[in-house]
């Protein structure tokens, strides 16, 4: 019943900590090709799926209408770090549609990025909507309200026109009913609805590949997708895994971190989808996970392998500089 | 072979993440009461010790030569948030014994506390090892070595005569021979040595009873439990668990949270000693199941109670402070 241990925690010689989860690789028809641990549970994705929540800015006509750059596009997929840049970007997304911040219904935090939380500090000013990591993501909803011509006042709740539309992109990408059952509440505000973590992958499948996709839906995921690689410090930050992985690897692999220790991802080229859930949330453990399994199915130049390997296992320096251990995939994880 | 899931992570009605984890506890005798998991195989008890580390403070003759208050000797044994007052009292314990914050060795760091951390930020400074969670620890460190006479310089090492006490202080408490290859090191660069959670527990009875001690030790351990319940503040800090859980119970739970998911703690009129580990290292679920067993194990009254279920059931809000979700113990610790 309990799944595996995708992932150790070292410290010395000792093992100190453990992470189990579960993970599913697939191709676009639902053909296995890794299987760990229970992915026919339920899980709350949450923004892990932020692309397909992105599908009605474009769907809508808001991305072209607005004139929405691809900058713009990747913060909309974004869990951003609240650095200046991203701020800024969330801002001007709103101003091509002619909103104000004021509009947006995530609540504001301390940016998420530890430095740029002091940054902000040291100006003396006080975090705003727009810090809040889903920023990008709650101002594309405002852009597609606005082209659909519906109030974005209220769009987070899940009557609302637009969570509807992306209550049904989420459907038929996953192909599973999204029930009242499973619906709960993410930290930005919006329903997230648990899905499970094979129909998460194959839906991944699908964005990178088009497969079971109208052509203009495949066109939709191909832009958000190229302009996340081409703006992959948009998608997260300084620092954060997914802007150094596609950094690293451009359009290669497409992934994407969500809360609670998620991760969907897909790898065009080969095909395939990726879904996995460190069960404890945490996401140190959902990061080495995704980039074994980066490791373990993209063919990978030098420079792209080391770029890889310094995720899959991170060391752990103290703060005197002294390395004190280290993160590594698990054995079931790890192995061809 | 797996542990038990200790802790449960809802979101709306779903379980969203769970922990799994071992826990011991036992009486000065290491009568079992309670165990949970796998309780013998050797864990780092990392900071959840600092009370032991604390005792070359009190037998060297430190604290009574330089004339340290309880608020210090609290801060010996804490894992403070980096506020004011912490780093204050860290140099004032330096300071009675003729000694210059530039002594630590721990390292500097962002305050621990994320308000301390940006209030600094505003200030326009930079951390210094003062601020470092580790602080009080390694100025009573500093006292000690400079009671017994020797160089402080270098008292993190293992080799060095303070931590050869440091070491002999736990074998002796826990009665487990600490071995090299068990060896690893600590965030604030001492060694931390793995223990069995079960000789943990035992030798945290030990230091709530005194039973099995000598009457200089026993006196040690009361003298700076004592100095803990009478200034919790200064163990963690502002909205921490280990103050908010002391400030509520004063000296019927001495309670010690350490990194990657550890607690130890006693309840002295029970003559009970308790240890646990979180087997991810998720400081949140170890936080839940000590609450936990503080409900299990201590008859509380209605307004202790009510503090310790905030702890034991912490409520999730999101950033519009909406409820999103909880915290509780699993089945198999929230049981009578």
């Amino acid at each position: 019943m309990t799944d595996p241990v995708l992932v150790e925690v070292t410290r010395g010689d000792v093992v100190e900590s453990v992470h189990h989860g579960a993970l599913a690789v697939v191709d676009a028809d639902g053909a296995e090709v890794l299987v760990l641990g229970d992915v026919d549970r339920p899980v709350f994705p949450r923004s892990a799926v932020k692309v397909i929540q992105a599908l009605p800015l474009i769907e809508s006509g808001a991305a072209d209408r607005y004139g929405l750059t691809d900058d713009e596009l990747s913060l909309a997929c974004a869990s951003h770090s609240g650095e200046p840049r991203h701020a800024e970007t969330a801002a001007r997304m709103l101003a091509r549609a002619g909103r104000e911040p004021a509009c947006l219904e995530c609540g504001a935090h301390w940016p998420m990025g530890q430095e740029a939380a002091r940054a902000l500090a040291r100006t003396g000013a006080e975090p705003t909507v727009l810090h809040n990591n889903c920023s990008g993501k709650h101002a594309g909803f405002i852009c597609a309200a606005c082209a659909m011509d519906v109030d974005p006042a209220g769009y987070i709740e899940p009557g609302h026109a637009l969570q509807r539309e992306v209550k049904a992109a989420m459907e038929a990408l996953t192909g599973f009913a999204h029930r009242d059952e499973l619906r709960g509440t993410d930290g930005c505000s919006i329903p997230t609805y648990a899905v499970p973590l094979r129909a998460l992958a194959r839906a991944f499948a699908r964005i990178g590949t088009g497969t079971g996709l109208t052509r203009e839906r495949a066109a939709a995921f191909a832009r958000l997708r190229a302009a996340v690689a081409a703006h992959p410090f948009m998608v997260a930050g300084t620092g954060r895994f997914d802007t150094i992985l596609m950094e690293a690897l451009g359009a290669r692999a497409f992934v994407k971190v969500g809360a609670e220790g998620v991760y969907c991802a897909t790898f065009p080229e080969l095909g395939l989808g990726i879904a996995l859930k460190c069960d404890d949330g945490a996401a140190r453990a959902a990061e080495v996970a995704m980039a074994a399994l980066v490791e373990r199915f993209l063919p990978l130049s030098a420079q792209e392998a080391e770029a890889v390997a310094a995720l899959s296992r991170p060391q752990m320096r103290n703060w005197n500089g002294r390395l004190v251990g280290t993160m590594r995939p698990a054995a079931a994880l790890a192995s061809g």
